[in-house]
């Protein structure tokens, strides 16, 4: 709930102020969705990425400049702006130049893929919302298991727009922020929600070697999944069993259960 | 201890293979000063970005290609590969393309500059070692807290040397891989080695705003560390007092304490 007092002493309802990004770029379809939930919720200002910046991580723009457009007019209903960076220079910028202070809530995604699992990691979606998180404010990654630039955004429209309100209504739990994960199904078909762990999962690389019109050996990054995790409590357990997934995900990194194992080591 | 088996039944010792990267690129003094601490310890394969990528996090190239160059030449004692991507790239492509098998030790560095507390998240440096952990390889990312190109690695070398023995005598606990800092200080003020929590911590953006010569706004992104923990376990408390930090990083994000919390929300 959101509150301010007028200056006759009365109570007021004050709109939640809402930062919307992403790492497939300002124009995807996944995003278009995001927004259309998030002005049900609040004021809504998006800063996102010009071009698709899948697969970013944590990266940030320190070697080159940054760019940021203002690209809706005046009448629009959100504000919204293009950046030139990286998912995480987006919400930087978006905090520090456009906002000019921090919103009270972040939302990212809604990712054209997985994001489940070890995806987490390499995820510019994921880290837009993990850089809110660091700077203290509630975050969300949401994505949806179908690549596909045309995927069905509309099936999950309500479970975004419920999570989104729990979360705007709870906060999260200090040093968290949420990564939610959609299986490819019909609104009807989704059997509900699940709060998972991370799977422990890899990707098994297969570079595809090619050779230029010059005779220059390069490479294409691919890759298999491969989830090594019989768990029922994981993100993909979840999934594969038609559950959206909940990954409370945190950004402190330290192994505390390894502590005591290296301090008994002698250097 | 690496050990195999001759035909004829006795115990021959085998170098462990080792596998360098860091995220300054190969020609940086920081990844020549690891270099020359791993051939004290076994067999060395570099494969190392061929330009600078500090701050590249957990990036992957799937949008481009990725180029492959062998630039050590048959008599080098070291064979060293240069690759056209990030340093997560690198460990992949390293793997999967160069050594066709995993190595016994992946070490990430001698980064110019920290990545204590929050720096390990946009890391290039760390990811690389994080990379490996993932793909179950013991791993070390080693930090020196001095930007200098020039920066004075010899003063640390023993050290590196000791945690990597130690590292590849006892592998690491499952799932962690070790974030290494070294304060700037000559070697006999150093005052030994702190096991350590990842300190609690920001970096408060300062985008440099500047015109083009064509009039066009641009940013620089700048910003200030602030430290907002007063612990005196953790690896800022370590450096700030001349001892070595060091943290063990995990790659399983799930902040597993906010799951019965989210467990009792009603979405």
């Amino acid at each position: 709930m959101y509150f301010c007092y007028s200056l006759n002493g009365s109570v007021m309802q004050k709109k939640p102020l809402i930062l919307v990004t992403n790492d497939d770029g300002i124009s995807a379809p996944g995003i278009r969705a995001l927004i259309s939930c998030m002005v049900e919720l609040g004021t809504v200002v998006v800063v996102a990425p010009d071009s698709p910046q899948s697969a970013m991580g944590h990266a940030i723009t320190i070697n080159n400049t940054l760019h940021l457009n203002k690209i809706s007019d005046e009448q629009a209903l959100v504000t919204e702006y293009s950046c030139s960076g990286t998912p995480v220079d987006c919400v930087k910028m978006a905090i520090s130049e456009v906002l000019k202070q921090k919103p009270d809530l972040c939302v990212s995604g809604i990712n054209h893929g997985s994001n489940s699992s070890i995806n987490v990691i390499y995820s510019g979606t994921m880290s837009a919302a993990l850089e809110a998180g660091i700077e203290g404010i509630p975050a969300i990654g949401f994505s949806l298991l179908d690549y596909n630039w045309n995927a069905d955004f509309e099936q999950i429209k309500p479970f975004v727009l419920s999570i989104a309100s729990r979360v705007l209504q709870n906060k999260l739990p200090e040093g968290t922020i949420l990564n939610v994960n959609f299986p490819k199904l019909k609104k009807e078909s989704i059997k509900g929600i699940k709060i998972c762990r991370q799977a422990k999962a890899i990707w098994q690389e297969k570079f595809d070697k090619r050779t230029t019109p010059f005779g220059k050996d390069y490479y294409w990054l691919t890759g298999e999944f491969i989830n090594l995790d019989k768990g029922e409590d994981t993100d993909e357990w979840a999934l594969a069993n038609d559950y959206i997934s909940i990954v409370p995900v945190q950004y402190d990194l330290t192994a505390h259960h390894a502590i005591q194992t290296l301090n008994s080591w002698e250097f």
